[in-house]
């Protein structure tokens, strides 16, 4: 497998040959899925309606694809609203709160790259919706099981079983209170483990202290963290790792 | 590919019929490495040297290779003539300050496996280290780059391309001082970055704080983190990464 | 160059000859502006229009312009009621909510600084604009580039290429997740770099603290950094920089 | 079961009838053993070995028996010295660095009260002896099993069905980095559990702060947590839990 | 006393004969109140009515009592018409939140143990309320003295007086500025304290921090800590001690 | 001078002579004043109306005169109204939120006690007024300057001065951003500054945290410090000084 | 009472009638007493042998006694050699670790103000003979009791009634874990208390920090506090405190 | 002014132009200086003698000065010693631990511009001595005053004059417990002052913490925050903005 140099596009620019300019204050980094292997995420919180559908637009014409999160269901309306009648095809998750919108002749191509999902509690949902998504975007099929916690480990059973039959390239742990869990998965199989924290929890240790701190201390080594409540990391994370698996499956 | 049933040791357990009785106070997990791909790392720091030379020996009926890791370089010498006259060939690394015991026939089956690791400073190699030791017993391949800073951008250029040369499955970056550069890393390439975090730097976010916060709030998403000065778990992690790239080239 | 004695002003204080009485419960610095090179600021954050107006007032009459900060816009309408009909000009400005009045005759005068602004997110620019603000008051002329993260380096090639070609003595980098920021451009010039960190970002080291740990820690050490959010404070720094510099150019 | 009246100490101080004056600088609580029901322990950190023997000798005359916590070897040998042909028994325990003073006569009445004690690694014995020697005044019966961390969660059958064979009244469940095991063992027991959070570990969360943020945190409620490394107060805790259900027993 | 095999709900589902499917996004732990001693308890923030009325219903075949904590008034009513028609007894607490139904035919079985529960400000209600919410779940009889603070020592005398002649098994002390509370009392009497720190308070250690951390430091031992807020843990571990006496009562 | 027996009220509620039990959920200190040199002060945050106004009339007895504070213009209205048809004279401060409920015939007698008040910025107003409020109830004179930051040293001069013409046995100094003032009065003039942080600020050390850091950290060491926003603490700790030194002057 | 202009030394400063050059780099206020009542204390931690001697040196001729603390053992003998042959009484305390030196004819002028001073365990005494040490130098008379815990309320009794009996004019209490006792004596007197944390205690809220939260979370609200280990400070308010009142019993 | 293209050593990096291969596992940065305006500065802490050495020559060919930091006494002599022989000119600062290596007929040359140092007590001027030293190797000219706290404003009179009768383009402001003077400083001249925290100060906000936080939070806003004890990072940051005036001076 050959990369492309990791400095094409600094050199491009360096060159003057990439156009950033800014538009409605956003400057898009339109290269950057080709260069990353990521989708460029529109961060939605604090950005006008209009903002996000100005880098919706800018991105489109490079990619036929692109992905806005953090969403908030009235942002979402308002966004639609200003993008109706240009040919897209407008997804919103409420669960989640993304907002995916394509060329209509466009499809994610899919990779074969494979992601399980395992949440602690059913208040971890958004989080590993919106990991979800964006493994969408990278091509990734994901399969989840929820409200897996340990305050009973039989619990446990079922769900692992099912996620390992569906033979992942990586696992992502959602948790909150119950922080270990990413940790007595990892101490159960040989995958690589993308640790979620969630900012469920409340005291001391809560708002995912208290689990990103118990994740980064478990013992069971197999796992790396993202920032608490960052799905899109979580699944950028994980969705590499899966590509990276898929691009060795079909050489 | 079929992954064994994860909870089998378990069950085994349940059974009654695996021995897990203390030796020296230790109780070693000799499955680990059949179960979870990575091998069960003998913790030394606050472990006499009778205490780690009994965990080796616990473990190497069922292994034929143990790894200890934070030996200071006196209590390896102690452990080595503890463990003399065994027949078992020891290996001691002064800047990782990791410990292998190997039976004298047993080698450390390559997988094809490659992880490239990349240190911001020279004072983060002991960290870089360690994840080389537990990738080398994991089967890896490994290639390092060391003190490269974004201080001064230009000199990322050839240490990268080399590392992209090497077509690694996934990349380690430790820093203490310069955190960013992981997501500095993750921003120019298509591969699953691990974040090691060490404890270089000093006053405010000193002690490795401010390079894992820098980390975590790192705007180029492919990267997930360890804790600070985890080698060990760095180490593991990528390995996972890449056995699991490696056995879909081998399919 | 010969400075004036720094305690002019408390030698008159001491001998009667300043009169410091409160207005509505503020005690305006009429002298800021002569002794400190900077103009009294008026912190609008948890003040009454009231109190604001009468600010404003007391001012004025030593000053021929005023300018207040932290000003939400539903209170900035209240003080322009409250001011109408004084024969003064007012200009709110809704991104970095700051009101300025002056004297209709007033301008404020240029001093030939100058002051470049990075921002790493369109989300930063409130504290931007805030920092715009007082250094127009100052007399500086500013250059501001937007949105020019890290995790595509290639984005920051066009606006630091602008940013230098305006020849400024100082620049200002507001950056909230991509903390990075300051110590990248200092890696790249020559020129003071004033750091400031925005509450963007959520999770551990969200609300700016992620952002100014990074800034505090970073390895090219041609950085200051005031405080979370501090736009005025980031403003007055450069202001000052840059007046120092302007007013060497005109010997 | 008829309780004495709380404040009968109280009375009698205030009736000027219990002498609590300082000897060497310390003031003795003789009384507290049939007040609350566990022993006055002296703490030895940042005490003298003169500080230490004197009140061993001030407590002696009215209780048969005195212990003392945080009791380097270095000092237990002075205080022996000191106290040497004074007709006690002296016992000291390396590990949990606990000094148990008798006159020669005395036994620690057995009370029938029974706690399991549990330890995640071999580096939190200190703290487990350390509860162990208190349970041992409180005429309480242990049994103690060691090292049996979650990582690999098989490790605990064997050790967990041990505990309950031996039927406690109550578990303490010390861990550093396992933080998790008191909760996981709650969920799979119906006794009140007595989590021990020690300093082991390091980096994010060491130092035995993220094993009780993980512990205040834990999905399964029925633990409850003692200070980092407080072994005294995880004994008395679990001493009064199991002397009073005795106290039912013999009823 | 014999306990069952503490793995026999993981070996039934290891053998595929627990169903732990989801409803509703929730995995309930019906077996948790047999294995445990407690009660599932059902964490209603951040759940819709419908999740909780399902959790509920769920429960109710297996159990014939359910108890779900921190529901906020006006959703309890929206619990309530769901389960409308269903032939279930509902029982709204507003000052600790909770929601108890129960099938009509259903008692809570006593279990004679008992627990006082002590709380030093009017504020700190809602938590002991819930408290005594799950202790009523668990058979347990409660006495609840009220608004004891330390600040006038004599304040304590009458109340605590009445909880001894109540003869508890274990005594819950509930505090958030007063957090010496606990330790003030496990001076005076020979039984267990569970501590309970409550977000009262305000400035430094405001949000219970304070009240957590006093606790935490008493030099009285016979205390342990529950997290900031989390009255049915406080509960639960009461419980655990009080049925565990009760149980060797009655033997 | 001679002190009663601190202990009297203590003595009294061991002999059942005192009748503390609750009103509305309200244990109120009725002797507190007498006792402590200050008022029993009710909390208002997190009580309803009808507690206050039970707390009011459950203190009016025993004193003439009631102070509650904390309490928001709203629920000082409903107090107003629950309590109309006493006959009681009712006060209300909304700058300092407090309340006061005094018998008509009620004076709160003057001691001789003078407190000055300094205020760096006028949003320290609040604190400093509820500070004020309950000297008044403790007999003290107060003298009061607001908005003397240290940014204009000369701000300074006519206030202090002004403050020392009144003579004060204490000065209170309350401050949000510019937490050195009180270490710059210390330094000054030779008289005991109770030091009071206020929650104004925001960014790195805001809330209230950086005053009140900077007050520890004072070189100056002529201060004591309350807790943030503890106008109340500030204003009796004054008290009971000045109110000390008044007593010396009319022996 | 007439006070001195606070400014004075100021205005003689401003119009250089003050000499304040560097004597080995250091720069003494010799007029603090006369400005503030308390002695310049010479802050002896990271200042060499010669520093504290020139400093000592440097004070002698304005005033007749010198104060040094944070002097170890070893220092101070250090400092008593470089002194011999000069006439000056040297004394040093071991316990405190404060050296004061004194022209051979003086004494410490007594004012008659009387501070009380209750340890909470014998390790809190180093503190609080550093403030014993700046109490005398400013003139007081003082009073301690040692090692007065809550954890048995009744060794309160006797000290607190011999601490009255001496009629302070105030009362430093110190403690390290049992940071409510300033809290209780406030509760039970009508003094103010200046609380002085100690470093004592370990685990969550060690090093003082939890004793410091619970003084200033405390209920009783008649206490200050200084910072940890600050006994200086502490004696320092403490004195001021006592001088004032002393020089109205004199008026 | 032109400046050059802020990308030339990247764009010569990409080209393969520049060499920057590891020298003993350091990769130095020769181009800094011309880059950036600063000195590459070599950190010591962590680094051996043979790396310092080999840093230091690998610096020399490119340019004729290098200059290290955080280097102990010992470890400087023993990269004397390695050093020696090879015609460089060595210097070493005790008191700011930093050395100076030049080739014997270099020289610094002088740019003209002017930096004015103030510290607030004699322990914080290391770190002004290492400020001082990366000051002079920028061609820029110092003038420092020691020990001049607030806690006597008057001692601020001669130091701040003789500071601006030097006329500097910039000051810093290194204090420890003192953190306010950079604020004094700055609100009474006209000036951009560098704010320079050191870790003096104990207890609360101690190691610096509290310094930085009151820097953070002054309310005289022409002020910047490096590092905490980062007198490197005062120094180039200081030396940048003195340069540029400089360099506008010789137009």
């Amino acid at each position: 497998m050959t990369h492309p140099d990791p400095f094409s596009d600094l050199i491009s620019a360096l060159n003057g040959e990439i156009d950033s300019t800014e538009t409605a204050g956003v400057r898009i980094d339109t290269a950057r899925r080709s260069r990353t292997g990521a989708p460029e995420v529109i961060y939605g919180r604090g950005k006008s309606a209009e903002q996000i559908a100005a880098a919706i637009q800018r991105l489109l014409p490079k990619e036929s694809r692109a992905l806005a999160a953090r969403i908030e269901p009235g942002r979402a309306a308002e966004v639609e609203q200003l993008l109706a009648g240009l040919n897209l095809e407008l997804a919103y998750d409420p669960i989640g709160r993304t907002l995916t919108a394509s060329r209509c002749d466009s499809v994610s191509a899919s990779t074969g790259g494979r992601v399980g999902i395992i949440t602690a509690g059913s208040s971890d949902r958004p989080q590993a919706s919106e990991a979800a998504a964006v493994l969408r975007e990278m091509g990734c099929e994901t399969l989840a099981m929820h409200d897996v916690g340990v305050a009973g480990l039989h619990r446990l059973v079922q769900p692992l079983r099912q996620i390992l039959a569906f033979d992942p390239d990586a696992v992502i742990v959602a948790a909150g209170m119950d922080g270990i869990l990413p940790g007595v998965v990892s101490g159960l199989v040989s995958l690589p483990i993308v640790a979620l924290p969630t900012s469920t929890g409340y005291g001391f240790g809560g708002d995912g202290i208290g689990a990103m701190t118990t994740m980064m201390q478990a013992c069971a080594p197999g796992i790396a963290v993202v920032n608490i409540d960052n799905g899109i990391g979580a699944g950028i994370m994980a969705g590499l790792i899966a590509n990276r698996a898929a691009s060795q499956r079909s050489l």
